[in-house]
């Protein structure tokens, strides 16, 4: 892991981007944390459309976290932004699109050829972003995971102990391996939904939450389309990390 | 409108018993309520238990309500506890009971024999006693409604103008005639769900809730089974009070 940059955001925030290999992400920290106030972190996880377009979301969620004492990081996702292309997904990708403009169902092999591969190959990108950043002395576990894919989310916390509490964000395909795994889903989940997104099929996502084999789980449907998520949402899922982080 | 006996609560609460006519009911208000600081009221609905097997929830939820400054109501439903008894609802709900033990489909027939009637006669007595407690000098509007028979909730802020928020409980059988008017319901809402619910139709609350002609509605779904709604569920509740009321 190699810090690239480095700024102060002004409200007590320290923001770093790093590199892990040819990984690009970014570290936000308290100014307070230090070696023996270390601060638990959040994984900010975000849809593909690359760390330059998602930068002010993802500033404006770590800084609240950073509120909270949260440390906060996000890395690239594959085939984003500065990382090389990913013909196969953008391929996928572009297949999605045909078939949503055309009004037509999206079938599985569809979103199987989308969303598998990136999961396989963003778990272990997050993992071992996990295990560079648990190695700095101002940062330490617990660690939530939050927001994006909720695919890659699903298999972080199946496979990952590390992560012990987890905010996803129910509106992206989610394949039939994917859900096969959710009832191995065991720590606190804390499920958006924009009920009136009209892009997400809210059955899968239901679906899916009753899958999960969490003891407590919560879904917080709100309407506002799909990137409409209310204020009060977001305050919702900060209470989440401060119960179960601290 | 006739208080019969009054007590501090030693929290700052002033809880004050009442009746309007024959029918029972209770009144908390933040001890610092007065003229020139009116509070703003919640109605407290219920299922129909009585108010004497509900006073500890109900006082609980009263307390919580005063520490954010607001005044709090309950009157008890028709036919519960003191007040006469209502053969033809008590018919229905021994109906619902043979049904359910017998395994069978709980039919539409059941649903409004037991809960119409509840709607049409508790209604106007809610409405009757938000006139004498918006009379009280030491209360003030907005009002809000939490709680209780679903099905009276959505009447309530369909026919009640003052109503300007209301939290509902999912968890009762729904007539028809209650979801037709449900597009009807305008005010916020926010509406817990106990999706581990065995005696709730979970897909007819889904549907309850899609079918709500508000802007700003929310569905929170938890675990925990019929009584057990988490603490931060409550919490969440008064959460969207002190947003909607102040």
């Amino acid at each position: 892991m190699r810090f690239t940059s480095e700024r102060r955001l002004g409200d007590g925030v320290r923001e770093r981007a790093f590199t892990i290999g040819e990984i690009p992400g970014i570290l936000w920290t308290p100014e307070c944390a230090s070696p023996s106030a270390a601060a638990p972190l959040i994984l900010l996880g975000h849809p593909p459309l690359g760390l330059h377009r998602m930068y002010p979301r993802l500033v404006a969620r770590a800084q609240r976290a950073a509120a909270d004492g949260f440390a906060s990081a996000t890395i690239e996702l594959p085939g984003s932004d500065d990382r090389p292309r990913w013909p196969a997904v953008e391929q996928a990708r572009a297949d999605l699109r045909r078939t949503m403009t055309e009004g037509r169902r999206v079938g599985d092999e569809i979103v199987d050829a989308l969303v598998l591969p990136l999961v396989e190959r963003a778990v272990p990108e997050w993992r071992a972003a996990l295990d560079a950043l648990l190695s700095l002395p101002e940062i330490t576990g617990p660690v939530g995971y939050s927001g994006g894919v909720i695919s890659i989310g699903v298999r972080l916390a199946v496979v990952e102990p590390r992560v012990s509490a987890a905010v996803l964000f129910a509106g992206s395909f989610v394949p039939r391996a994917i859900l096969g795994q959710a009832r191995q889903v065991t720590v606190p989940l804390h499920v958006l939904l924009q009920w009136d997104d009209e892009g997400n099929d809210r059955q899968a996502a239901l679906d899916l939450f009753d899958a999960f084999g969490s003891k407590e789980k919560t879904l917080h449907a709100n309407m506002g389309g799909h990137t409409g998520v209310p204020k009060f949402a977001g305050e919702a899922a900060a209470g989440f990390f401060a119960r179960h982080l601290k």
